[in-house]
C-alpha cells in the first residue's frame, strides 16, 4: 500500500509501504474509510518540533473492520469502528477512571494517513457503530476520533456546566468543536477569540455568541468587559502556546476552569501568578474513548455535525496539499479519502 | 500598645505603635484574645522575601469587638469574632463564587500579632460566635482564622470525598490539619510526608494512616506502592516549594487532584509535563470566610479540636522566641496571648 510519510519540515512524502498485519492477538486490521491531518501534525510539519526519522503520520480513523486477532471479542470483520489516538485496553483503573488516554497499556497511534491501519488492544480501543453508517455522516464520525473528542473533553475539563459563561481560545477545528461542545452542555454564553473570517462563521454556526479579534493584554481586558469585569466561568485553551494558555487563564473568573488541550509548547507557568488567580486548570491529551459511544449517538441522531470542520477532501494520495492547505490557514481541517 | 514588627531577617521587634481606631464606617475595632505565628510569616523571617521596611506582622486573629464604625451592622461591641486573613465584603460576585479571598474590595490583613486590630469590611469579614467561648476552646476558634481554614481549603481544592486516598505534602501545621480535614470529608487513606516524630504522631491523632519518610523521587515511588501503582486520587500541598509541588503532582493518578495552598516561591510548572500528567490542578489563597461558620460549628460541638496544631503557648511579648521555635522547628505553631 502507499501511505503517509513525514520526512521532515514540509516534507510530506506519500510512498510505499508494507501493509500492516495482526502481530498480537488483541489486534484489529481495519480497511479506512476516511482519515485527516491535525493541527497537533502541523508542530512537525512546521518544525517545531523535531523529526528524527521518516515517521508514518495520522492518528484519527474510522472504517471497516478486515481482520482480527484471536483474542479480539468486541468488534468482528465487516464492521464500521471508530478508535482514538490512544489505545486503551478499557479495564485499567487509569481506564476506570475515565482516563484512557492514560491507560496502563496505552500506545500512541500513528499510520493512520494510510488505506489500512493495524489498531492494537482493539477491544479497548475500537467502538462499533450500529450498522454501517450512510457515507454522509462519515466525516462527522471521523471527528469523533480525536477533533471533536478533544473539544469535547476541554469543555468537560473545563467544568462547562447550563448557562455558563465560556471563552474558547483558538479557532481551529479543536477550538470549533469546543464551542459546539459547550453550547450541548448548556452554556449560554460562548466567546471565541478569533480573527479569521471564516472560522468565525463557523464559531456562530457551532453556538458561538461574541467573538473577540484581540489578543494577548488587550483580548484580555476585552472578555473582563463583555463578563462586567469578573471573567468567564470556563475557558477551553486549544492551541498550546504560552500566549493562549496565559489568556485562558487571565481572562477567567476566580473559582473558574481552564480545560487546556492544546498540546503545551514552551508552556511555561509561574506558580506564584497562578496561585493568585485562584483558578482551576485541567486538561491532556483527551481520553477520546470515554466519550466515544455518546458522541458517536449524537452524530448518528443528526444531532451535531462535527464535520462541517472539514472543508477541504481529498484524496488520500494528495496528503501533502492537505498539510500545506492547513499550514497556510486556507483549510480549517483536511479529510482525506483513501 | 506595644506590638509586633519585623525588621529583617531574624529581627522580630514588640515595640510601641498607634493604638488602631476606625478610619472607614466598614471598620471594626477588636481587642484580639489569641493570635500566632504563620508557617508563611517565616519566609520573609528567614530572608527568603524580601522585608524593605518594618513591616507589622500578623494575620490570624480572634477576640472581642470593641468598637465598630458607623455602617456596621453584623456585628457589635461585646461580641465574640473571627476573621480572615482577606478581608472580603461578602457581597462582590468572587465572594458569592466562594472565592472571598478574591474579594474585589480584598485587604490583606497584617498588624494582628498585636492586643488591638482594626479590621475593615468588618461586615463581609468577621463571624460572632453564638455567645462567648470558653477559654479552652480559643486555641481551635484562633487556627479556624486561617491555619485550619487553610488545610481545609486544601482538601476541598484537593476534591476530598468519601473513600478516598490522599497525600499530604508538608507536616507544618496547614499539612497537619489538611490531615484532619481529609478526615472530616470521610478519606479512608490518609498518606502524610513527614520526617518528624512529635508531628508524625499530631498526624496520626489527626487520622493520617501512613506515614512516608522518603522525598523526591523516593517518596513518588513510596506512594505509588502503598497506591498499587496507580497514586492517590488528591494530594494537598501545603509547603510552597517545587519539590513539594513536583511531589504532589507526581504521586496522584490521571484525573486527580492536587489542591495546593503552600503559598508558591520560585514554583515552575512545565506545560508540557503537567499536560500528561492528567491532573487537576487548584488552589491558592484560602478562601477561609467561606468556611468559618461551618469550621466554627465544627469546634464549639467539639467534633474537631485544631487547637493541637499550637505546641507553645507564649505571652505576646514573647513573640520574637515564637518565631524563634518555629524557625528551628522546636514548635509546630506558636499560640500567642497579649
Amino acid at each position: 500500500m502507499k501511505a503517509t510519510v513525514l520526512y521532515g519540515p514540509r516534507d510530506v512524502r506519500f510512498e510505499e509501504r508494507e501493509t500492516p498485519k495482526i502481530t498480537k492477538p488483541t489486534d484489529a486490521i481495519i480497511r479506512i474509510s476516511a482519515t485527516c491531518v491535525c493541527g497537533s501534525d502541523l508542530w512537525p510539519y512546521r518544525g517545531l518540533q523535531p523529526v528524527n526519522e521518516p515517521t508514518p503520520m495520522g492518528h484519527e480513523y474510522c472504517g471497516i473492520v478486515e481482520e482480527v486477532g484471536s483474542a479480539v471479542r468486541s468488534v468482528k470483520p465487516g464492521q464500521f469502528v471508530i478508535g482514538s489516538f490512544a489505545t486503551s485496553d478499557n479495564t485499567c483503573p487509569h481506564c476506570k477512571a475515565g482516563y484512557h488516554s492514560s491507560c496502563v497499556n496505552r500506545e500512541w497511534m500513528l499510520r493512520a494517513q494510510a488505506p489500512v491501519l493495524r489498531v492494537p488492544l482493539a477491544d479497548g480501543t475500537l467502538v462499533p457503530t450500529p450498522g454501517n453508517p450512510s457515507d454522509d455522516l462519515i466525516p462527522s464520525l471521523l471527528a469523533t476520533s480525536d477533533v471533536l473528542g478533544t473539544g469535547w473533553f476541554a469543555a468537560i475539563a473545563a467544568n462547562v456546566k447550563p448557562g455558563a459563561t465560556v471563552a474558547v481560545v483558538g479557532d481551529g477545528a479543536v477550538g470549533l468543536l469546543g464551542v459546539l461542545s459547550a453550547r450541548q452542555m448548556g452554556a449560554e454564553r460562548i466567546i471565541v477569540m478569533s480573527r479569521h473570517a471564516t472560522r468565525q462563521k463557523l464559531a456562530r454556526e457551532f453556538g458561538a455568541t461574541d467573538i473577540v479579534t484581540e489578543r494577548g493584554d488587550e483580548g484580555v481586558a476585552r472578555i473582563k468587559d463583555l463578563t462586567k469585569g469578573i471573567g468567564v466561568d470556563s475557558a477551553l485553551e486549544c492551541v498550546g502556546t504560552q500566549e493562549a494558555m496565559m489568556q485562558a487563564i487571565r481572562c477567567t473568573r476566580p473559582g473558574g476552569t481552564i480545560g487546556y488541550v492544546g498540546v503545551p509548547h514552551g508552556v511555561e507557568l509561574d506558580g506564584e501568578k497562578l496561585f493568585y488567580t485562584h483558578v482551576h486548570l485541567h486538561g491532556g491529551p483527551a481520553p477520546v474513548r470515554r466519550f466515544l459511544p455518546e458522541l458517536i449517538d449524537l452524530v448518528l441522531n443528526k444531532k451535531i455535525n462535527p464535520g462541517k470542520v472539514f472543508d477541504l477532501t481529498l484524496p488520500l494520495e494528495q496528503v501533502a496539499e492537505g498539510y500545506r492547505a492547513m499550514d497556510e490557514r486556507r483549510a480549517i481541517k483536511t479529510l482525506l479519502r483513501p
